[in-house]
């Protein structure tokens, strides 16, 4: 399946946001089941030269929300999406660029949330998604939720 | 107590992050319990015109970061100071300015951490922060631990 035109307008979203223009993030790959974004680390140092956990934690609350905007543009739906609420493990400290993965949820469903935000006008979605360390491993992990409302 | 030299130092270290830069944070005030970050909107706008909720996040754990380094500094400790793990909850839409606000946790003990990290070089700590709406009430609020490592 080509994700070629949602993938431009969730890029086209990103570069829109004032905040991510320093974070420099960028799509690095959708295969309809999961979205990476990258960012170099230069701008997400902290004063312990490794990458700021606010930077971590933008990036994989932008990375699962990227993958519901794009799970929904594929179905033709057009929606507003928020994080409703997640935890975060800071697992190890990262020196080298930020790699985040989204991906849906162990026991989540994408067939019942578009069931619930066809019928119902909204729907929530639980997602995982990570930072990944370059030597294997994680260094930051979070769950979160996702509340899409159809746009009226 | 004069909180003068702590808040310069702490200013600069929030200066010297590039990722913070873009952010316009500034330091609103501290009383020696709860310390108070404020950053503009404008550079934290969503594609729906409210404050981007990793904007939110950055603040919150930013504020709780500070607020450990803030009381490390006044009893002297030089320390690494890392966020563990958090949990978020995203309330409402902000129109307006990012005001943060951190303080301990209920049940957190400050002389116990500084204790612990006196004794063995390193201590925990259970913080909580939010983010204020205009209207009151809250935009976000954070539960987070932080870990601060002595220097050697």
């Amino acid at each position: 399946m080509d994700h070629t035109h949602a993938l431009q307008t969730l890029d086209a979203q990103l570069q829109a946001m004032p905040a991510l223009a320093t974070m420099q993030i960028r799509i690095d790959g959708y295969d309809g089941e999961s979205l990476r974004l990258h960012a170099p680390l230069s701008p997400h140092t902290n004063d312990k030269g490794s990458a700021f956990g606010g930077s971590l934690t933008s990036l994989m609350t932008l990375t699962g929300w990227g993958l519901v905007m794009l799970h929904l543009q594929r179905h033709g739906i057009s929606a507003d999406v928020f994080v409703a609420d997640s935890e975060l493990r800071y697992r190890a400290p990262l020196y080298a660029d930020l790699h985040a993965t989204a991906r849906l949820a162990d026991g989540a469903d994408w067939d019942a949330f578009l069931m619930s935000v066809g019928e119902r006008g909204r729907g929530r979605i639980a997602l995982t998604a990570e930072v990944a360390l370059p030597e294997g491993g994680n260094a930051a992990v979070m769950n979160a939720r996702y509340v899409a409302v159809v746009r009226r």
